[in-house]
C-alpha cells in the first residue's frame, strides 16, 4: 500500500510539554493543510461505531501488563471477528490506524502522536519528525499552560513521557524519541516554535517535489 | 561576545559516511554563503605560523593519553606564554577556535566539525546541526566515494566515528551525537541530500529573520 505521488505525511513524535502539536497545527495552517491529533479519537469512534469518551480515556496509552489477569470491568471488549478479547487501549490503537491509513491515501497532512510513523511504515513519503526541548522549557510551558505549580508540572511531565514511552515501545517495533528513527528531530528550546514552523513547511515543499 | 544581528552560523556535526560535508557545500552554494570544513587547516595554520601538514595529521583528533608520559618525537610544542607544553592536537584545537570565532563575528556561513557549534556556544544566532545515516547507506557511500570494499568500509566508518567521538567528548563538555545537545538532527539516509540542503537553507532563512 503505497500513497498517491502528490500526498506528503509528517508524522510528529514529541515530548510533553515541547509544543510539538502547536508546531504541528501552525504548520498545517501556513501549508492549508489539515493537522490531525487529538480528532483521530472522535473519527476512530465513528468508524468503530463505538463512544467517543471511552476511546479518550485509553488514547495514547497502552493497556495496564495486568489487564487480562484481573480485570472485571469491562477494560476489554471481545473481537467479533476471532471470539477473542483484546483491550480497549489495542482496540482504539486499531482503529485510528485505519483512519491515519486512509487520510494518508487521502490527502497530504499533520499527524500528531499514534505511532502514525509506524502506521504507515509501508508509505512512500512520510517522513517522521520528532519535537523534544530541554526540561526547563517544558516545565515553564506547562506551568503556563495549565496554571500549575513547577513541582506538579515536573510530575505532569515525566508520567505523560513515560506513558507515551510505553505506548509506542508497546505498538512500534522501535524505541520512542530513539535519534536513529526519524527523519528529523527538531529542538523547540533551541530554535524557537516559528522555526520548527518554518522547518516543517520546508520538508512538507521539499518532500512534496520528490 | 556575540555575533553582529546579521550573522547566522549553522555547524554541523556528522557520522562518517553521512554525507555531511557534502550537505553543508551545497546548501552554502545555494545560499551563496561560504562553508568551511577541511580549509580551515590552512587558516589556522597561517594564523598561528605553523605548518599546515603537521597540523592537518591530528585535525579532529584528540592528543593520545600517552603523550606526556612516552612521547619525545615532537608531538607536543611549548607555549611561549605559560611555558607549558601542550599537544599538537590542543594547539590544532585552540588555533582552529581562534578562526572560527573571527569568521562567525565577520559572516553568515556553515562550520562542518570541528566542535563549532562548542567553540561558538556564547554566541547569538548559531545552529548547531546534526547528520546521521543508516550504517548500510554510510557503508555504501564510503565504498564508492573511496572505491573500497565492503569490510574497509565498515571498518573506516567505525574508526572515524570513534575518532570524532573522543575528539568531540575531550574538547567540549557534551557527547558526541547525543540528541540534546543539536537544535536539529537530519537523517541524510531517510531524506535525502537534497532534502537535507533545503532543510539548512530553510534553517539559515529562519534564523537569518530572529
Amino acid at each position: 500500500m503505497t500513497t498517491t505521488k502528490k500526498n506528503t505525511i509528517i508524522t510528529i513524535g514529541r515530548e510533553f510539554g515541547s509544543g510539538g502539536r502547536e508546531i504541528g497545527q501552525k504548520a498545517a495552517k501556513a501549508l492549508q493543510l489539515e493537522c490531525y491529533d487529538t480528532r483521530l479519537i472522535q473519527m476512530a469512534a465513528e468508524q468503530g461505531s463505538m463512544n467517543a469518551d471511552v476511546l479518550s480515556s485509553v488514547d495514547e496509552k497502552r493497556a495496564s501488563p495486568w489487564l487480562y489477569s484481573y480485570s472485571s470491568s469491562g477494560d476489554y471488549i471481545t473481537n467479533p471477528q476471532t471470539g477473542y478479547n483484546i483491550s480497549m487501549n489495542d482496540r482504539a490503537f486499531h482503529l485510528q490506524s485505519n483512519v491515519i491509513q486512509q487520510l494518508a491515501q487521502r490527502e497530504s497532512c499533520i499527524i500528531v502522536g499514534r505511532c502514525a510513523d509506524y502506521v504507515l511504515r509501508n508509505f512512500k513519503n512520510v517522513f517522521s519528525v520528532f519535537i523534544q526541548a530541554d526540561m526547563e522549557s517544558r516545565v515553564q510551558r506547562i506551568m503556563s499552560k495549565y496554571d500549575m505549580a513547577e513541582k506538579e508540572a515536573r510530575a505532569m511531565i515525566k508520567k505523560m513521557d513515560k506513558e507515551r514511552s510505553l505506548y509506542y515501545n508497546y505498538f512500534t517495533d522501535k524505541r520512542w524519541g530513539r535519534p536513529d528513527g526519524y527523519s528529523m528531530i527538531l529542538d523547540s528550546s533551541k530554535l524557537g516554535v516559528d522555526t520548527c514552523v518554518n522547518m516543517l513547511c520546508a520538508l512538507m515543499k521539499s518532500g512534496s517535489q520528490q
